[in-house]
């Protein structure tokens, strides 16, 4: 599967000179999308994992039907306001500003072994932010699974020392 | 499977007196999570569906994997500025103020039957909005699939005609 071909270039978004990669496209076709789906699974057989998390909302769009896929819990990592029950919080940096990211305090038991599962490792940071949440309630991060790496932000020294899989890359 | 006791009530979220259905013990516990998924799935076999969509983000938790199963596409229905090519815009009325959603105008041809899917039918306001902007894209719409539905707010009415389906209901 030419999976590049799926993915839209929209230029100038969200701001000009950015060259946004559209996973709309490829969710839009029901075989690349499956195909997409089987792939992350099948990186993540044999890895004794316990759930599959990913944030809000892109990534959402692959990590939920990796659960489904693979008959595993899916734990939703949200924007503040969003989770109606105790979490806890994580505020990280970003080139302008900060972001911040919540949990639910009880969807992790430690000893859990986590899958995160987002759409694109872009600098890493959101990233980062997961596997720290999800450390600080004891899990183990299992595996990193992307669709996208956009190589040139260099993501991966921000989260070194995991086991990280991207599906398409970008130089 | 007693899908009511999967769901979590959480007293006074997001605002006073409202006891909020909490999806998220629901996608933590895996097995009913496919139960879900595939009882979704089961009322959609035998429509002719030929694309998924559902609404950001808690939408985005069941019909994601609705589409996965079935091979189908799943067409995200995003607010605001977050779809990066042209879209088509439809703001709809809220208890207070209103709420705007966006759909990629090339995402859907003129003939696709579309199976909406939602966690929650409420006032059957924000799927009304979803419907009204696919059948202008040309649309039709095949079914509408809801986790749970709040019978007391009788969003029924206000999407009247359409094939509805809830697993849950609460009155």
């Amino acid at each position: 599967m030419d999976l590049k071909s799926k993915i839209r270039i929209i230029e100038d978004f969200p701001t000009e000179g950015v060259k946004f990669k559209d996973i709309t496209t490829l969710l839009a076709d029901g075989e690349a999308f499956k195909w997409t789906i089987d792939k992350i699974v099948s990186n993540l057989k044999d890895k004794n994992i316990t759930k599959i998390a990913g944030p809000e909302a892109r990534g959402f769009l692959f990590g939920n039907s990796v659960a489904y896929a693979m008959g595993l819990p899916f734990i939703p990592i949200r924007k503040p306001g969003k989770l109606p029950a105790e979490t806890i919080s994580y505020e990280y940096d970003l080139e302008y500003g900060t972001d911040i990211l919540e949990i639910h305090r009880d969807s992790i038991e430690k000893g859990d072994r986590i899958a995160l599962v987002d759409d694109l490792l872009g600098t890493g940071g959101t990233m980062k932010a997961c596997c720290e949440m999800l450390e600080s309630l004891g899990a183990e991060i299992a595996a990193l699974e992307f669709v996208i790496e956009l190589s040139y932000l260099n993501g991966r020294d921000k989260i070194e020392g995991y086991d990280i899989n991207s599906l398409v890359k970008y130089d």
